[in-house]
């Protein structure tokens, strides 16, 4: 059923396409990210407007509310929220590292408490393959250890030699769910695939190591982890670049967690194919616009009076709508529906830059689009 | 431009249409509650969706922030909120009553403090009319005095004639702005007309002695004020009914503040044409959902894994694509999008209600409409 298909490169930067059970996704992609089974302030028709084609959902937070048999007695994930389209789901591990209290990860896996409720739970390599079945995701990841920036060099070694082992129990786990022990955990969707992830910090024999290890396994993709964690940005692009030069480059290649519009475009020419990120939707409840022209601040009084759309190139409801100074005054009132536009606006802005991305791709002009977006995206707004 | 045009009765209950300078508005109608310039959780497209053809905006709130003054440079109220349709705007009255502190009320109007900074502000009758004038809605409300309930005979029939005296010089200020004071103004609406409101508490003299001093002065529309305060439902009932009948047959008639679905149809039926109420909208937002069988609690953990809609009844976009489970997880996660989807879901049951009850005055069928409605509306369901 999984496919991924390369149609076009250009430079290091690549076309192609994701063929999943729930439907294709054109890469590069961008996912916006559903924590809660919900990308926060949008329907799922404003999901679709704004050009999404996959999005991701949180399995830590899935698994501790509503829970992941409940999803599954719904019929997974994509009934229960009604979204039709591709979903990719988190191994859940980067929460319980960041997220939950009082957590003890040992080889086995991780015991930590609720960020909800204090419960104490158990998470193992195999247990969040089980979970991810249930969920019945298109894309499942497997658990890694998840290290804080910065790290050192031991740590880095040992933590990803331990995210390996993971590895390989997860994809065995995932294994035995495929050839038959579906039923008994209640698995959603018999199309489900897997991704590896590529750990090893900033140490780039450590993330060839990790990325030998891992593809060595072998997965339907691969992603890159522990990156967009605080490091200096050109070290991040670096790693991103020489990691994805060793990645099967007849798999998808998803960096996680990043990043700003200048990120997609920079790590696009790296040879990434897959993106997931809170800014767009975070920084829209926070006022925080992205426009053609740089970044803006909607609370500055400099819009108090400004009539004019947040962004006069974009194609949005909201900026087809609305002015600068109507949206400054529901965000300063409170009003929930300044977190509704504005996030329908931001996503919109990063999705119509993938598009962008795969045209200039197709068109082999991509270095061209990318030079001229990173000059106008860098004018870095009066506002921040 | 202004006209109400009664097409048809059947018993006490009327049909008809309200020609504004921004439309048509068919009556009976109901006006949701856009306070500060934005019915809470909804864009205006959704409003459209769900059948509004007149929203109310309130004077108090957008006096304060973003200010009549800015919004009038925007062009007034339509063209600062985008919507395009009419507006109705009441006088700020309401509000310094209930929401503002430290208030001082004597024959010249009210000082308060503002519930946002404590700033002090001085309405009067001639200032709620500049304001309006100003933001430019299609009706305007004349500013009375609001009484809490209960209150005895002698403040009630004190309170009347005050209001009763306002109410001519907001008439006569009104007069002026339409004869020539209006750009000195800086009034944005040439078509707004003005409503009276008629007082008088729960005592029928005097709601009779208000009826007739306020028709005496003479408006284009008529308000009954003063009720939904927490008195008895029944003599909230008699009251309206009592009122209506004393009001001009070919003017409009709108019930301030009312009410539940069950007082629409009931007061519908005592002969009134326009509804306003923040109760759609708020309830939706606290988890509490209209349905064709009474109401529901979304919070109920027997919807938890309910996969039915809402209202299997109702069309509006939530119910056709999410479960009772899936808006109960959302509420209990605290995402944004719970409101949205629930507000719209109230918003349409409410709109969908008159639309039924003026297709029951068209078929003149309204009673049969009114007990069956009431029969199933009361199932007063197992959650509240």
């Amino acid at each position: 059923m999984f496919s991924f298909r390369l149609l076009a490169t250009d430079g290091g930067a690549r076309l192609g396409e994701l063929h999943t059970a729930h439907g294709v996704v054109q890469t590069p992609a961008f996912m916006p990210v559903g924590t809660q089974g919900s990308v926060k302030a949008m329907r799922q028709r404003d999901l679709e407007e704004s050009g999404a084609q996959i999005i991701l959902g949180n399995t830590y937070h899935l698994y501790l509310r509503p829970g992941d048999q409940l999803i599954a007695r719904r019929g997974g994930l994509h009934r229960f929220i009604g979204w039709p389209h591709p979903i990719l789901t988190d191994s859940g591990g980067y929460q319980v590292f960041s997220l939950a209290g009082r957590r003890r990860i040992d080889e086995q896996g991780a015991e930590f408490r609720s960020h909800l409720d204090g419960s104490v739970h158990r998470l193992s390599p195999e247990s969040t393959v089980d979970i991810q079945a249930r969920l019945g995701s298109d894309i499942a990841m497997v658990l890694d250890e998840c290290l804080a920036y910065p790290a050192t060099r031991d740590e880095t070694a040992q933590s990803m030699e331990r995210s390996a082992r993971w590895a390989a129990r997860c994809r065995a786990r995932f294994a035995a769910i495929r050839d038959g022990a579906g039923n008994e955990v209640g698995a959603t969707n018999a199309g489900q695939v897997q991704f590896g992830i590529v750990q090893g910090g900033v140490f780039q024999d450590l993330r060839d190591q990790s990325a030998g290890a891992v593809t060595e396994i072998g997965f339907e993709g691969y992603a890159i982890g522990g990156l967009s964690v605080g490091e200096p940005i050109d070290l991040m692009y670096a790693v991103a670049s020489d990691t994805a030069r060793v990645l099967p480059p007849d798999g998808p290649r998803y960096l996680m967690g990043a990043g700003t519009p200048e990120d997609l475009v920079e790590c696009v020419a790296c040879g990434i194919d897959m993106f997931d990120c809170v800014l767009p939707t975070r920084n829209a409840r926070n006022g925080q616009l992205f426009t053609s022209e740089g970044r803006i601040n909607i609370k500055n009084a400099r819009y108090a009076e400004d009539d004019g759309a947040i962004d006069p190139a974009c194609g949005c409801y909201t900026c087809r709508t609305h002015s600068r100074a109507y949206l400054r005054h529901l965000y300063l009132a409170g009003e929930m529906t300044a977190g509704t536009l504005n996030t329908l606006h931001n996503l919109t802005f990063y999705l119509d830059t993938m598009r962008r991305i795969r045209e200039a791709i197709t068109l082999r002009t991509f270095d061209k689009f990318r030079q001229e977006f990173l000059r106008s995206a860098s004018r870095l707004s009066l506002d921040s």
